[in-house]
């Protein structure tokens, strides 16, 4: 990146004006390091399923912010950078709270970069809520 | 499942009472079969990210609300059916359309359900935009 | 590539020459076409595990070799091709015979090439035993 | 699992004589905690491919079988556990030693077990080679 860490700020600041549905979908960033984000879905009964539970699709939506949060940690403010490919294991469910997700990279190489994404009930950071694992493809690698 | 196949109204009936996002978001189910479902999202401002492109969490939700119907349509309407894993590779971006996913049951297993979907563009089904594979876990399996 | 298709015979001399463990393991290519390959891993009972059934392991190394040969079918003789990540689900247990492995390109753009590999008991064709999926780098891409 | 926590030496005579080929891959069980295992594979000239790198198929078996035994030291000696899916992603090339693969389980439910698997090299613990991710279905579960 050019001069300077990405901050929070700034981060913030390009969400808002390039992906707007993340602010309709309840979604913030929480905290923004040099290699991890951690990002807040706000529990909004809009996204259930049956059971109660948080919708999949919300979760993974999650998932995939928060790690593009993260690699634009380290990799500096390249909007162009798409991912190539998400797996997540859904572990227990998500139930009646808002939902963290901690985005961490593992290796920021030229092309790739790789990360995982682990989430969990903003009230219990102990309860893996879900596990996720993504490489994205970095614009000209 | 009960007596009889579940058929595509049932399935919406179900969905729009159970999943009030579904209709949010803008996805339909175009065709309901034995042990596979198209389902549509419609084109809408709201879910594009940086390059215009169509968001990948909302292919990620489409993907899965798909195989959720392809699936009910072979063990019947069973809400309780949840996602066990989804992988998603992106292929080519998403760019200013409707977009198809069509899901298909591979393996149905007494506790495994197993499948794939393929997204397109609704007017060009010849070029794949996104490839995902899912394994769902059936209730009282 | 260069000029004119990579034959079945080229590309075995090149995998017996640079990979010797295929010759080992058992896998041998039963067809090269453009876009596709189908090998074979001859049953051997050094390869099982609890239940009789074939390991894992050697199913995703046939996938993962049935993969590489139809990549290279398309982009010619690149020996630095590597996997960047495979997803492999296992449907029903390979037991008592030679297992056949499909591999099939679906998208093979300048820098990941992306396919599928379905895996099946050699003398039942109709029924999936295991289901993978993989994108590789293309060397300089 | 009946009286008692499963030793790491039990757990090697089981794997020895259930499962021949780990020994002949030249795979063998470093440490075995409760939720996690550590294996090791010696380098062999045998299971290189272009590049010298180690063959992916050779890692893949390595996470796999790490990953089988970090699950019976929760759940105990049950044979029949078998893999559902796995996911692996490769980072860095192996090349020139032994490599290590840390399997730990994440959450394990009275169907799925859910776990992840770290590889490095046996000489550098701080450089990820792969990592993988990896859901098993138990027995009458």
């Amino acid at each position: 990146m050019g001069e300077g860490r990405l901050t929070k700020e700034a981060l913030e600041q390009f969400i808002k004006a390039q992906c707007p549905c993340v602010e309709e979908f309840g979604i913030t960033c929480e905290e923004l390091g040099s290699g991890y984000a951690v990002l807040r879905l706000r529990y909004d009964e809009r996204w259930l399923r049956p059971g109660k539970y948080i919708f999949g699709g919300m979760l993974m939506t999650l998932a995939d912010i928060a790690m593009y949060c993260a690699i634009l940690s380290v990799i500096g403010l390249k909007p162009m950078t798409v991912t190539n490919e998400l797996k997540i294991n859904f572990l227990r469910p998500a139930v009646g709270g808002d939902v963290l997700a901690r985005a961490e990279v593992l290796k920021a190489g030229r092309r790739i970069v790789y990360g995982e994404i682990r989430l969990f009930m903003a009230d219990d950071a102990k309860k893996l809520i879900a596990h996720a694992t993504s490489s994205y493809i970095q614009p000209d690698g």
